[in-house]
């Protein structure tokens, strides 16, 4: 497989199989028309899908399916509390975005109070979601997925902190930590569990794994304000600067972040070697997490 | 039990064994301290917990123990939601509150980047805390929960369409039962599926008696709203004839919605009456919903 497989195709099919789902959870809830149009425009805003994508490729390494309906509605909650966040941090008492993914945020394309309550609807709409499965192990992926919800809101607070004030390396790798390496290790994580890897053997071995993918996946964020353009990102470029924000390349300079980030790729890549060749997907991803240009 | 039974008593016992656990939510998730404190700012507010008091009552009601963990697990949730969705009511862009039970709100005594995050992590950790039981009925109640919630939102987006534009009687009708009616009928829901009665038979019987203390309970607080001082509701008074808000009373007159919000609270007592000495608290408090002066 490992010759044959290409990111590019593999993030296609992921967005290919997600994407209906997410207009189907908008559709299915049609009460307030506007406020139904607004939640199906942030979910379909042309994402990555990077974390759908690690889901189900972390449940294929494992040895799991990686057409798994569990894993594909884990995936899908997961994109609605990460679409849910990039909504709320665009919002002008926040992060004060106009632009995500090249279009108009969601305060912009509709209103400041809409934009608040699509991102509040989404995250009931993640749960309620997911634990419409008859899954028995849907419970414990919903419990996950709260508990990382909550850590990665606290990590919106420590970014928020950091506009105020210059953080030093050990709170910036905590907001990393929190506010990116949540989501993600969740991604890894529910994949592993979706595959039947025990809640223990997940906790201690797979977790790492993901906040390690999660750290080096923020450093490249970082850097790729600092070294794209705006047409590029599909959102201001240079914002962090600008801003004054604490970011890890800002403290310990481009080079030694870039060093880092390829630390941790490594380190999450020799984690994953034992599972062979049904980890390509992953191990692509993980290679994917550094070398994008968006 | 009824001639002894006091309401303002049993709220009290309520919020007595509410607070701590409140509290206790906010205490074990210290990762950001100003974040932290923002959400005990929020949820020990001094509310009347009555969405706690009717999770508890409907459980004895319906055969259930008053002090069953799971119902006491998800009236913590319930409040938090509940919590949740005032602090986002309050900000600039929604209702644009200073003042909530008597207190500034949490964007005043913080920011508005902490009050949004404050909503956001207070609708995690509801979902967090709830999952966290091993009770095999708790993913149920979680999925309600989760429904429900979703509901409140499509009615606080109805309720800012109020602002804008007169609403017609079907559209405020609809607008009580989400934004008010939906977690208000989902207290007396969780609260008798504690109590072991089957989802199909609450869906059916218990659900239409908490839509109607749902309807009657908004009608009373616009009442309030129309007829109270800011003083003693704690909050602005008036404000919703200031807002051009789309009210009950505003389409059909004073005399009118008392007269329906009477007859919503007879309809509940009746569908209450054959469950005997052990419902007397839920009627209590269905009479209170009506009485109050705040």
């Amino acid at each position: 497989m490992s010759d044959a497989f290409s990111i590019e195709t593999f993030l296609r099919s992921v967005a290919e199989r997600l994407e209906p789902r997410l207009a189907a959870l908008a559709d299915a809830h049609p009460g307030h028309p506007r406020l139904a149009a607004a939640i199906k425009y942030a979910l379909l805003g042309g994402g990555k899908r990077l974390r759908p994508a690690l889901v189900l490729a972390a449940c294929e390494a494992w040895g799991g399916d990686p057409a798994d309906p569990l894993a594909l509605r884990f995936a899908v909650a997961l994109e609605s509390i990460h679409t849910y966040s990039l909504v709320h941090d665009d919002l002008p008492a926040m992060d004060d975005d106009d632009l995500r993914r090249g279009r108009p945020t969601v305060h912009k394309a509709f209103d400041e109070a809409t934009a608040i309550l699509v991102g509040d609807g989404l995250q009931s709409l993640a749960f309620a979601h997911l634990l419409a499965s008859d899954d028995p192990r849907a419970p414990q992926l919903a419990r996950i997925l709260a508990e990382d919800a909550f850590r990665m809101v606290e990590g919106q607070a420590r970014d928020m902190d950091g506009e105020h004030a210059q953080l030093d390396e050990p709170a910036v790798m905590e907001l990393m930590r929190t506010k990116t390496g949540a989501l993600l290790s969740a991604s890894v994580v529910g994949g592993a569990l979706c595959a039947g890897v025990p809640l223990a053997a997940v906790t201690d071995r797979v977790r790492p794994i993901g906040l390690a993918l999660g750290l080096a996946f923020q450093i490249a964020d970082d850097l790729l304000d600092l070294t794209a353009d705006t047409a590029t990102l599909g959102k201001r470029a240079g914002k962090d600067a600008v801003a004054g924000k604490s970011t890890l390349p800002a403290i310990v300079g481009i080079p030694e972040a870039r060093r880092r980030a390829e630390a941790l790729l490594a380190e999450a890549l020799e984690a994953l070697a034992p599972l062979g060749p049904r980890a390509e997907p992953l191990r692509a991803l993980a290679r994917f997490v550094l070398s994008r240009k968006k």
